[in-house]
This record gives C-alpha cells, structure tokens and sequence, in this order.
C-alpha cells in the first residue's frame, strides 16, 4: 500500500496516519523523496480503505499487489521523465541515446568523442572513470581525475555524463560531474549503494545484474526510490547464459515486460548485449522494436586501439550511421 | 573441405577424385542433394589445392574452416533462397510471414484462419497436428487426418502449410500434404530425424534446441543438408535460462551471429520466444530489427478457447496489425 | 487418481468403473504393464471416493496431487526394484554399478573391459553401439552387429548390458542383446521412443535432458511407464549452464529431491556429470552420499586411445579403486 | 610471474628487482601481506630466468600460466591452512564445521546455539547481523549491537564468529568482533570491498557468486590476496539455473576443480546449496566426498519460528546427526 502525503501535512496528522496503518497489522516505512512524502504499508490484511482515506493529509492512497511498490505501474500509469536539465530528458517520447567509450582514457579522446556527439545530435555521453575488472591486475580507470577533465569539456558543449559509481565513497566526489550515476551490473545488489544512491538528487541508471531477474532489477530500483530517489532508469545488458558465441544474451524480452511493470524509463545495452561489433547495430534496432525508451552503446574513434571493449564498440562513422537509423525505427514503433 | 562435382561426373573419375582426397588423410562422406553432387572430406593436413584442382569431373573446392561444412557461409556466399512453389519464397528479400493456431482443432478452424490469412495477404499458415506434450495424458493432436482435411482446405487458396514431424514414420504418410517439415526444440538433436528428412524433397525448418547452442543448430542443418536436403530453414525460437518471467528467453542475439555464419534462413518465433500474448507484436519487430527472413507466430480466433498456447496468441485483429507494421519494419531495415 | 484393478476383472466391470469415474468428469487412460492393470483419471473434481470404492473389480485406489501419476511416490511409498535377472538388481539396497567404454570398439576391447568387470564383482557393462553426435561426420558406433559380439561376451560372463537406443526402429532388433535400454539426454523427450519403450519388457534407463528440469524427467518416465513398462530407471547426468570449467554441471540436488518424489532408482553419471577424468571419482562418491542407487561410469584399457570420451574415463586400475572405495561410501550411508 | 622477496630485502635491492622486471615488459605489483612479500610481473615475453635468479633479495620465482597468480596452486603446492586461534583451523585436514542460524535474533537464540555447538564439539559458528535482503522493506539484521552481544557469548565458551560484511564502512566496526569475514554471493565481485578486505588481518570467507564461474571466484581472492590478506576460503553455494525444483544448484564439481586450481581451502554449503531442509544432509555429505575441507550450515532451535531461511535450517538433533555422520564421511574419504 502507497499514501501519498501532502506536502505541508501537519506532524500530528502524519503520526495519525502511521498509527492507524499499524494498528491495521501493517509495517510502515517513511519514504520522502524529491517529489512527494509517501508512506508504504507492508502486509496482507483486508481492511476497508475508507478507514484511511477520511484522515487528515491524505493526498492519495494506492493498494499495490506487487512485491515492490513505488517503482511500480499499478499506482502510477504515466510513465516517468527524466530530467537532466538543458532539455535533455530520457523517457518524454524521443529516443535517448547514450554513447562514448568503454573507459575515459584522455583529453584528446574525450574531445574526439564529443565532436563526434554533437556532430549527431546525441546528447547523453557514456564512459568509465572507475571500471569493474575480474583481474586486480587490470587497468582501473582514470578516477576523479579522469572525471573533472570529462566534465569540464562536457558541459562547454552541452552534454551530459553517464558513468558508473562503484562504491558509496565515490558517490559525494562524483556528485558535481555527473548526470547519471551507473550502477553496474556487479553492483547491482550492491544495497548498501542503492541506499546511498537514494540520498543524492542527480539521476540513477541501474544494469540488470550479470544474471539478475528483472523481479531483483525493479526491487533494487525499489531500494534507490524508498531511500528518496525517484530519477531512475533501468538498463537491459544481457544476461549470462550457457550460449558463447555472444559475450551475453541481450533479453530483449525484458523490455515489453518492464514497460507493463514499472513506469520507469527502460535503456538497452547492445554493445554488452551482444559484444560483437558488426552486430551491435541490428541489435540496438531490435531494442527499439521491444520498446526501449534509450540505447547506450560503445564508439570509439579508433575501437581497435580503446583500452576495453573494442571489439563492441563501434567506430564514429558506423555511429552516425546507426544514430540515424535508429531515429526511424523510433519514428516506427510511436506510430504504432 | 567441400568439392562440387559435375553433375555428369564419371563414376571413374569421381572414384579417383574420392581416391586422392584419402590419400591427403581426408575422410570422405559422398553427399547427392536435389541441387548438386558434393564430397566432404574431413580432416586436417595443409597440402597443395591443385593436387586436387586438376582432376577431371570437378566444379569446385572450397576449403571451410567451420565444424560444420555445407551450411556455412564460408563456401556459399549467396543466401539460399526457398522456393516452396507458386511463387511462395523464404529468404527472397520479402519477409516471409508464418501464422496459424498451435494446434489443428477442425474444420471451423481451419476456414476461419485460412481465411484470415488470404485477407492478409499470408501464404504460410502453421499448426500442429503431432503435438509433443511433455505429460502423455494431455492432447496430442489430431494426426493425419487432420492434416488432410487441412491440406485440401490450404491448396484451395494457394496458402503452404508448415507443420511439425515427430517421428520417423511420420515422414512418409505426411510428405503429400506438407510443404515444409517443422523439426521442434525437443527433436533438434534427433539424428535419425534428420538423417531421414535428409531424403525428402520439401523444405525442412529446425527450431533451436530447447537450450542448444547456435553451433548445435548449425550442425543439425548439416545433418538434414549431407543427407541429401538442402531447402532448410532455422528458427530462434527462445532458449531456456533461469529467468521465469518470460515461457523462454528469445535470444534475437543469435539472428545476426546466424546470418554471419550460414547461407540459410532465419526464422523467428516471438509467440514461444517470450510466450505472452501483449508482448508478442514488440518481439516480432524486435526479431525482424536483428535480421530475420521470416516470422512465425500463432493465432486463433479466439484465443482464449485455443486447445493450446492460448495464453502466447494472437486474434485476427492482433495479427493483421501486427502483420502491417512487420511489412513497415522489414521495408526499414531492408534500406540500411 | 490411479486404480489398480483386478487381475481378473471382468470386461463389465472395467466399464463400469471407467463409467463412474468419467461421470465424475475424468478423462481416463487405461495402463497394462507386467504388473498390473491401472485407471489413470485426469481432473480436479472433488468426489466421494466411496462412490469408487465398492465397484465390482477394484484392487485400490490412490489420489495423487502430482501432474505425473504412476511414477510417483505418494501412491507407490516403497521403492521399486528392477530385476535383471540372475540375480542382478537395481534398488534392493545395493548399490549398483555400471561400467565400460563410451563406445563399443571390438571384440579385444569388449573382452578385456568384462574381464576387468568379472575381476572387480561389477555386473552391469556400459557402452555405446548407437552413438548420438553432434556432427554427421564423426564415428556413429558399430551398430547391431557390435552389440550382438558383446552380447555373447557378456553373457557368457553372467554380464548384463546397458546401451543407449536412438530411435524407434532400433528397439525391435536390439531387444534380444540388451538388458537395459538406455534413453540419452537428446532423447529425453523424444516422446514416440518413450511410447515404444513402454511396450517391451526390458528395463528403461531415462537419462535426464540436456537442460530438463526434474519435473521432465519423471513426466518422461510416466511416459514409459503408462506405456506399459515399470522396469524404469532415472538417471542424473549433468546439465547444462553458464559454468565452462566441467563438461556439464552434476546436479546432485536432483538425487534427494527426486528419490523424495518418485519410487523409482536413480542412477548418477559422474563422468558425463564433471567431465574430467582426475574427477570423476569424487564425485561418484558425492553421487552415492547424495542417495544415489547406482553409479554409471566410464571405464577403458587405455582412455587415452579410446574412440571418444578418453578425457573423462577412468583406467581400469582407477575403475578398481573408485568401486572399493564406493562400496564403503554405499555401506557409510546406508546405516544413516 | 611471482617473485618472493626475503623479508629484509634492502630497498636498493627491491628497487633493482623492480627495476629488472620491468624493463622485461611486464607490469608490476606490490604485494606485502601478513606472511611475505611479493612482486607480481604480469606480461607475456618470454625470457631466461636466471636473469632474475641472481638479483639480491630475492627468496624464490614462480611462473604462474593461470590468469590468477598468488591463489593459483601452480606456485603453492601445499594447501593454506587457516589458524583462527585456540587451536581451531581450517584445512589443516579436520573437517571443519560451521553452523548456526540465518539471522542473530536475540540472547536466547545465542545461548543455546552455542550450547548446540559445544554440545557437538563443534568449533565455528555462523549468523547474519547484517543481511543482504532483495526488498527494502525486509528484516535487515541486528547489526553491530548484536554482532557483540554474539561476540560476548562466543568467546566465553571458545566459539569463533563467521558473519557476512556488507560494505567497507562496516569493516572497522566489526573487525573486533569478527574471526571470518563473509563476502556473500551478491558480493562477490563488490571489488572495492574485497580490496580493503585485503588490508585486514582476519580471516575471509567468499562466497562464489550467485551466477559466478570458478575462475571469478578465483580471480576474487586475488584481488583479496594481491590487497595483502592471506586468510583466505572459499565457498561454493550453489548456482542460478533454469532448474526450480531447488533453490540454488549446488555446483559440486567446483569442489575438485578448485581444489586443483589453488591452495585455498574450499567450504560447501549446502543449506543455501539446494534450500530444502530434508534435503541439506545428503548434500552436506556429498560435499565432503567432493573434497570440501569444510561445510557450513543452518540450524536453529526451532527452524520454523527463524526470522529467515527456516525452510532450509536444521533443528538441533537433526545438526547433532549430521554432524556426526559427516565426521564418519570426513575419515572415510581421507583415507582414500
């Protein structure tokens, strides 16, 4: 059960409404986020609604079947817009499309992958400044560094960072530089993270975790909005299968299912989806056709010589020539 | 190793032909296909190609690294084209449109549906008449005579029929009504299956195992193909993971690493690829997006009294939207 | 609902009983098999089972909540013993072994592997004469004529034979030289070869699928069984996952839960299960504290040089260590 | 490449080594744990060892081929033996045994849980106070509070501590009263998290991830390692998979192989490893015929009144039994 509460209810009204949610045998968690007071009852018993609805600061009152409660539809029909500022939004029905490189490897790279942006109309860059790595021997990522040198082209021209955090420390150094936190799919129920992620008002992509069902993917979306963040994307990269001849198996099938469950905006990963270069493209179409709401993909001026990934990671002319492609098949599936 | 014989090839010089490729260490396995005369030589010494060049009778040699030989693309670059007569195609540049109910139910039925494709401009219409059923007290179909009656019904309006094989002796009382022979996920690794669909003259469409490999699939096209058959078609239809969300997981990943590999067509099943009615359509297009030649998918009149699968099927009225925007995403993707 | 009949229940009476039970709106399947003869009845509805009871002709009568009826142990609560004769059983509280190559080779082979059987007290030879491969150009067994030399070895040492049959056609012609007939994990839901096998009198040893689900299993089982055969035998062997370190991943959990489920034996397959020589032994022993009523494994003169599997089969000096060592591990659990 | 260096190797001497191996190409790590000193040299070349062999300081050089090197048993033939103090150890070829409940609930719960234990001689117990939950709105644990009214108990009576750390900041907090961390299976590549693991001089349990290969779970006690702990187990809890019928599936074929891959002791548990109370016996078995130097498990004084997990934890007499009967399968196969 979800109680919107109005904004200015009163201290005493608000103590009310708790204490008749628990006399009900109702477990309630305080929940307030950048845009609304709510209070979420956990339990099972009928009971007749008007008991609640006749208390003094009630904006609303949602019973919820589902397990997670505030990142689902059956409460809010209208689907969620993110807003990054600038006019640049994920979910408002255009599609957002992310790309850059798997790691941030330099000044002269990020003012490459930039141009190359603009030059398309792409608004949303992607890029590793902290980078997951099986090995401890492996190369780790530019850190905060890497991030203030991003950022500062970035805004010159008008474009907005996604990149991952990996840990809750990273998160206050991080906040200034960034639009989009990622969250990994390692990390995933990571949920000491997620709560931390709660607490900041910047938004929050979320990976489905390496093989994660999309039933953990909407309960640790869950984490992050009861903890006070209601900016989040939710990020189909595949999933680990018995299937090698793909890096993972992109599923595609999440995406319908998703957009029924949650009225978060959905974001697919081609490049992790399918980690082959020559077939990140038909895959990215394929994610529209599903009913994504954004494609984050990997391009690189020169993918044979990226750092990571270049064997998914598309060279600028194939990403110009996908962004236009994807742009009809957009036009296509709204029309439906 | 794959060497086209001439088609009137002498029996000595095919011998001295077979002769010299023994001699290099090579295994020889003899293939006659409704198109051409081929040897197969299996193993793994370097020598000299015009050792084998010059002997009389010879139309080519193509060297295929791949496991499997006939099916690959390394020797047949140009996709093979199914021509199932009256000018019905699969793999022709058109999308090849596949519908129908699971299961054959009477003669109502079958009207109502053929008709539904007629308006629809369809020419391929599915159902099932063996139906395997993993409990062997549920509905299994009505046999022979089902098809039949749906045979004479198909033929009176031009539509070809596709429609599943169990059993060897199936083959032969099945062969005067069916146009192509639909191998399914539980029968994709049935060897004797495939070895004797190898000697039939119809086409032969094999789903991917229930959880088989892209590499299995190839090699049981190369099963049907070195037996004599080369009108075959592979189908993605869903691969079974540990997410319960979905009946299967569609893996559409395997649609281009499929069209890279093989000259064959590609076939996609959304209706057992995600197995839930609202979701069909998006995965349809999703499919079509990766590279698919064709689409099969059920309908049913009315879907809620099917015998079988109601939950994954289509109306009429679905399936002639669905069958318009496929035309428009196929027409997209056809211009990349 | 299972009723087992009378052995001598007169042709009225059998109808009549079929009568009330479909009155109660039950669809009825009529099983004989060397034992006895059942009613299985297929349907929800509640009913007075008195209404049952006192028809002329009713031996029993079992309600059993399970989809899969006569494999199940909630009518049948002791465990069923496979008599192979000569006093060579499965399930009577000893364990039971089975060894030999992956494939039947010769005659030198096939003497010298049932010496080493004869030398060790192991009663039951494994091999294959059929042998499923994934590509058409491999070895494919000696066929017929293989399995009629290790008959006559076999039986003149009082060894009894385990060998996997592939299609329907073979049953008929293998019958004669076989003890038990072997179902491969392709061929688990090979429904037709299920149905065949249910018509003969020889033990049935139903491997479980590639990716089946326990629940297949026995549904595959039940096949056979409502076919007329309860000479069956359940084999764990290993499925397939994302894990790329063994061959298949040895589900050892099925053991338990289906020995829980169902009165029939199971067999564990270490060799296919793990896949890696220097392995199979502990896991064999795993196999049996696991519950396990048999062991199947590979065994050959010199694994190196065996025709296929040599990387998971045992020499016979490891065979005859592993089968001390499992007698002791048999005994260990067997008193628990 | 390992290089061990001799304790008082002089800096002049470290630096010259350095110095060497880098300018051989390879890339070098510094590795001071609690037992030694090492250089880690990650590169390809080729080169003649004595070249390094006479460098000063130097105690000994490993070639390591795996992809992981200081947890790899290519350099470490002898198995680590962790000493947790009061004579208690791990892989010092005693099973060693670690029980308790999911969650710490309360004095009482303790109390009698360690009676259970002194009662069975049994030397570690587990328990959550901070428990990774996939809802927000569930049971989180006890926390530090109860992590020393635990700590208090144990002590008294030569009980040692095995709990679950979720995040670094609860690393200093608990580290007093903690003898083994445990890196849960959401956790296990939580990279920031094993790295300051790595820094403590406690022992480390990790759990392999819940879709994690062998070769990640190795790959994440090098980061631990490489990071300067020692103190290291590792712990196979079953898999994700399509199969249902179990909670998790118990991967026993990770025990053999990674007990030939690294010298690190290997722990099974098979409570969370197939879920099933009647079921965690058998497979705590077949754990320790797989190899496992030790098992972990559930029990609860009254398992279905536990705060978690009740449906796969042992009451008091059936952990009494078990242990038992483990100790008898820990001898049997010692003696192998």
């Amino acid at each position: 059960m979800i109680i919107q509460l109005e904004d200015k209810i009163k201290p005493n009204d608000r103590n009310n409404v708790i204490e008749v949610i628990e006399a009900l045998g109702y477990k309630v968690t305080e929940v307030k986020t950048q845009r609304c007071n709510y209070l979420i009852g956990i339990g099972k018993r009928e009971f007749d609604i008007r008991k609640l609805g006749n208390q003094a600061g009630i904006l609303d009152i949602h019973r919820v079947s589902d397990d997670y409660k505030l990142v689902s539809k059956k409460w809010k029909v209208k689907n969620t817009v993110i807003d990054l500022g600038d006019e640049v939004y994920i979910g408002n029905g255009e599609l957002a499309v992310m790309t850059g490189p798997c790691s941030i490897e330099g000044e002269e790279q990020i003012k490459k992958t930039i141009d190359h942006l603009v030059e398309n109309g792409i608004k949303i860059m992607r890029g590793g400044v902290y980078k997951p790595r099986s090995s401890p021997y492996s190369f780790r990522g530019l850190g905060i560094d890497g991030l203030k040198l991003w950022y500062e082209y970035a805004r010159s021209k008008g474009i907005k960072i996604v990149t991952e955090v990996m840990q809750v420390s990273q998160i206050e150094p991080m906040l200034p530089y960034t639009d989009i936190f990622q969250v990994g799919a390692r990390n995933t129920q990571n949920f000491n993270l997620l709560d931390e992620l709660g607490k900041v008002d910047k938004a929050v992509m979320i990976k489905r975790g390496i093989s994660g069902t999309i039933d953990e993917l909407l309960h640790s979306a869950e984490y992050v909005f009861s903890a006070g963040n209601e900016k989040l994307i939710l990020c189909e990269r595949g999933i680990r299968t018995y299937e090698k001849a793909s890096r993972n198996t992109l599923d595609l099938n999440a995406v319908p299912i998703l957009k029924e469950k949650t009225h978060l905006p959905i974001v697919v990963d081609p490049s992790h989806g399918i980690g082959i270069r020559n077939h990140v493209a038909p895959m990215a179409l394929a994610g529209i056709m599903a009913g994504a709401d954004g494609i984050i993909y990997e391009t690189h001026e020169k993918p044979e010589e990226a750092y990571s990934d270049g064997q998914q990671t598309l060279d600028f002319k194939e990403s110009a020539a996908l962004n236009k492609k994807m742009k009809e098949a957009y036009q296509l599936v709204s029309n439906w």
